[in-house]
């Protein structure tokens, strides 16, 4: 007789999702990171969708096989996961939901929010020229998931798009500049937006002397990792009114009251909902229906980007 | 010798802009409806972009040609505008600025705001998971031209789109509805969004009864004028929770101080910015050019909406 397959998940409100289509020979528990054992093994550990990776570091590699993340950036993992477990993200789950809120922030601040906002609370009727979207040139820093997701959605906006990777390259749609070619794009760019993920190289990418390169006004959108940009620059310059800033993420997060990001008047912050709707359940729950299906055929998972071989 | 064709333009602004395209044999003077005058014939009166129409009525059809808007919309212009006069609007200005603030109203609604906003301004960082556009059914009233460039720009955004006009058609992207559907329409709504022109049909579309027939949470989008909507019928659902509304118009308008619109919770309001971005003169300009170039050569003018003969 062989065991059944035992996944767990983080909250019941998964489990009840998620049963009605479990094949019979698996079997679903609600378990997670931090929480007391588990008491037995665990071939599928699906995370919460909001992690403190650090709580990787207690798992078992005898009691746990495969960690899946309802996340796309698994930076801080790595560090925490014992050797022997794998971890995989989730690809495909956040990558157009995350862009379409990158274009939400650019869209609120090209016109006028958060004064706006700011202007409805106080029940002001004021109409000031906003600078809009249209005609304006965008700089697409990253071109993955996200920024492919983000570059389709902003094609019928009547923009000027220019787009920067690691290395410069030639795709269907032209020319992808690299990223040391950004001295010489940055002083055209009214729309900076960072879709790259957290690693050595782009920490510590937008700083003094990158927001220095822009135009005067120009904007920063960020939707992929606070640290990329120098939180400390990037204040300096929004409090001068050189730079306005959008951001889902920033470094620290959460943000804490008092933080001058909340209060300059350039700077709409939306708190790290990135792919976070309400429809993110309709495309985890078959991510993870698929990895049972992998694990009982004894195939390999999915979007593995920790092998168990090359955890520490 | 010909006399020269005189064009007035609102404000210096408009003059220092327009001065240096002027061909040697036309002239520009700043004079609009209201202020004392004019002293001259004027064969080209360009309106301020906010204009108040009842001053019209004060114009002399043997001083006056051309009357050119700056806007797109010109419910109750004919009613003010004496004999003899003919009216164009700016057919071109508007469409993809107001249809570009219609998608920001619709995926800032979709992805929190105004809560988003409202946290930003007490400083905390709070992460529901808010509806999101993906996946949405998106019902588009209206199919004129700023209904073809929402669209356009809402087409990668992974939208079921249904498109409603007066009349039951099919074109190029497939097939319109007509207004009589709505009934079978509505109840498969997430979103509603109007662009349609005030007339003596749309006065009061969105009644109680429409909005009753909207799923639970339905999301009301206006671009087009305030009237189109039942203000009483929508703060109503609005306040009971039934539905969200994002209004770029309203009525009235300019909504007052202590109107409920301003503080609902499910309530998104931006003070008619419409077309108007710091880019407009992009295109207000050319057409003035254009209108000018035309009256030179003894042309029909452009986007005559009002005829000389039709005047009251």
């Amino acid at each position: 007789m062989t065991s059944a397959l035992v996944v767990a998940v983080p909250d019941d409100t998964m489990r009840e999702r998620l049963q009605p289509a479990l094949p019979g020979d698996a079997e679903l528990i609600v378990w997670k990171p931090g929480d007391d054992g588990p008491t037995r093994r665990i071939d599928l550990l699906v995370l919460p969708y909001v992690t403190r990776y650090d709580l990787l570091s207690g798992l078992d590699p005898t009691s746990v096989g495969l960690v899946q993340s309802q996340s796309l950036g698994y930076d801080g993992a790595a560090d925490a996961l014992p050797a022997g477990i794998a971890f995989s993200n989730a690809v495909g789950v956040h990558e157009a939901p995350t862009a379409e809120l990158a274009v939400t922030l650019v869209l609120a601040s090209q016109r006028g929010w958060p004064e706006v906002g700011r202007n409805q609370a106080a029940e002001l009727w004021d109409r000031p020229a906003y600078p809009g979207l249209i005609g304006r040139s965008v700089l697409l820093i990253g071109v993955g998931g996200i920024g492919r997701e983000v570059e389709t959605r902003l094609a019928p906006f009547d923009v000027k798009l220019t787009r920067v990777a690691r290395t410069a390259r030639t795709d269907e749609h032209g020319a992808i500049h690299s990223m040391a070619e950004l001295p010489t794009l940055l002083p055209d760019a009214d729309i900076v937006i960072l879709a790259v993920p957290l690693s050595a190289e782009t920490r510590g990418l937008v700083d003094g002397a990158f927001l220095d390169l822009l135009p005067h006004g120009a904007l920063i959108v960020n939707v992929s990792r606070g640290p990329i940009v120098d939180t400390d620059a990037l204040v300096l310059h929004v409090r001068s009114g050189a730079i306005r800033a959008a951001l889902d993420v920033v470094d620290p997060e959460p943000l804490p009251a008092g933080h001058p990001l909340w209060s300059l008047p350039g700077s709409l912050i939306s708190p790290h909902l990135g792919g976070n709707v309400q429809s993110m359940s309709m495309r985890v729950d078959p991510l993870i229906l698929e990895q049972i299906a992998l694990l009982r055929q004894g195939k390999q998972p999915k979007n593995v980007v920790i092998p168990k071989e090359q955890t520490q």
